[in-house]
């Protein structure tokens, strides 16, 4: 395991105690258990509160979207494993400011078992409205008769940043929420996977795969892809996921998407950029207007080699929110 | 090789165009060469110009840092390979406003040499007056007595950031060039390297290394450190950088430093937040008061395994300009 850590069951509260140390003006650890990071600046009465929360392992996502016009707080579980029900409880109560708290995440088992239960929780303890959407972006993981059985993956980026910002303008529960399932029902995403990273726990890599193959499709937990088959080009590569996306939500002339080109982790800037050459190529030929791309590390797993592409259909309200400022330590607008 | 690229011979040519097509409010490419990026927005007469550049592999470094506050052109030479004369005298004329042009770079044989001369030539053929400021800011690669003889490496950031926000206010070529020096003697990096990148036209990774070894203090192109041995700690290997760089530069209490912990490429946030806890642990037992510390992929090496730490030592007014607004694809105050 070639990393730089030290005991690898501290590595989450290491992790979290560095970046509050680091970015005290934007997070404060909150609650009792260690594994709740909320906004550092004070509540504002009467805001709508949205959390997040999941593994760890994926920075900037989840904790690392805690910020202005983004999310309010989040429950932070082990690597690649769901925070406890108490936790996210503690996140839930952070968030709320009177005026009822977004569920807002991802589409796995063992979240939406504790989210549920933490939800119901506080609304007979604390009296404070919790709604609940999933983000289930990621085509290659159910076909689409089946979507509400996808994986949600960098999706989410888009919705924390769209729901974030309605909530920092004042929207109420209801709007913010169908705001945020909106955008969740704009998103789709697909990875590429070309080499597996370690958890630190478990301390060897989470899948294997030979010196020249590559895996279309796969999870940002190592899931398994839809084909696996030797390393292909960049542009065979960006073709593929480009058709996959466009196949699944046809975009056409006059409309309008945002497009993350986003890093698993180790594959560098140069490999994204060179992709998103035949990205916008794709998206120019469709008669698609891109706005606002986003290429980089928005959604990764740890050191993980490969990429996911996310497109977010736009309708006005969203991409004026798409484009409010938010600031949080990876993201400022 | 595990990357995605077509043809390695046309990496920095795509890589350019996808830079270009995600961020067109930001860059341009500039002149004949095809490797000059300038600023897209218009020039503004009598502003003094700066320009960098280097060798591809290490984005955001040189490029990703042209942008309002930041850098003004950058000249950018095949991976890990100096720029040209000529592609070097295109970014200069690209950066000039009427006011002189420093040359802002980082101390390598090749790129020093072309510098040199493309200043040499915009002299004579465009009188535009060039000064030159030189990073050397890699502790490791040279001892304090033959400092003139060290590399540069991440403290460049630093000085685009400091110089860019002077030049920006509508100093003189004299003011922000002695300012840009001021920062570069202000800075001390080191680097720890786990494992290496491959650059795409050797198609072979830049070094060997066992799986339970990394090298203190090598540098950002595999060029040899202090030691190589077994894989310590997060923790032990922090501190020993620190120590490396607090006995180069020592800081005492009452003094203000920024500090830079950078990955080199696949080395994850989460594992930089860790060392990030030693880093600010040492300076505020020392009295250093922390002003905005840097955690991210500020300098890499493509998908190089390893970090680097940079301390900048402030006076007032490289804080105030440390702190100005900047704006480019990757960094925005």
């Amino acid at each position: 395991m070639k990393k730089l850590l030290n005991d690898p069951h501290a590595y989450v509260e290491e992790m979290l105690a560095g970046l509050v140390a680091a970015h005290p003006d934007v997070y404060r650890l909150h609650g009792e258990t260690g594994r709740v990071i909320a906004r550092a600046d004070p509540k504002r009465p009467g805001k709508v509160g949205i959390v997040s929360g999941g593994g760890s392992g994926h920075l900037p996502v989840f904790t690392g979207y805690v910020g202005t016009g983004l999310i309010d707080a989040c429950a932070i579980g082990d690597v690649f494993a769901s925070p406890s029900v108490e936790q996210m409880v503690d996140a839930i109560r952070a968030a709320d400011a009177g005026a009822g708290v977004l569920r807002l995440y991802g589409n796995y088992g063992g979240d939406v078992m504790n989210f549920d239960m933490a939800g119901d929780l506080v609304e007979i303890e604390d009296d404070i409205a919790a709604t609940t959407v999933l983000l289930a972006d990621d085509v290659a993981s159910a076909p689409p008769g089946e979507a509400e059985k996808r994986r949600g993956v960098a999706g989410m980026v888009y919705a924390f940043k769209i729901a974030g910002a309605k909530a920092e303008e004042g929207g109420d529960l209801e709007t913010v929420t169908a705001l945020a399932q909106r955008t969740a029902d704009a998103c789709r995403s697909i990875g590429a996977a070309l080499g597996p990273c370690t958890v630190p726990q478990a301390g060897k890599p989470t899948f294997e795969i030979e010196d020249d193959e590559m895996e279309m499709g796969m999870g940002i937990h190592g899931e398994p892809g839809v084909w696996r088959g030797r390393l292909r080009s960049a542009d065979e590569v960006a073709s593929e996921m480009m058709d996959k996306l466009l196949e699944d939500m046809p975009l056409g002339r006059g409309e309008r998407a945002s497009v993350l080109v986003n890093s698993l982790g180790a594959t560098p800037l140069e490999e994204l950029y060179i992709l998103y050459r035949v990205v916008s190529k794709r998206l120019m030929e469709a008669g698609v207007e891109i706005v606002m791309p986003l290429v980089g590390r928005y959604a990764t797993s740890m050191e993980m080699t490969g990429v996911s592409f996310t497109l977010c259909k736009l309708d006005d309200e969203m991409e004026r929110l798409l484009k409010a400022p938010c600031n949080c330590a990876f993201w400022r607008v």
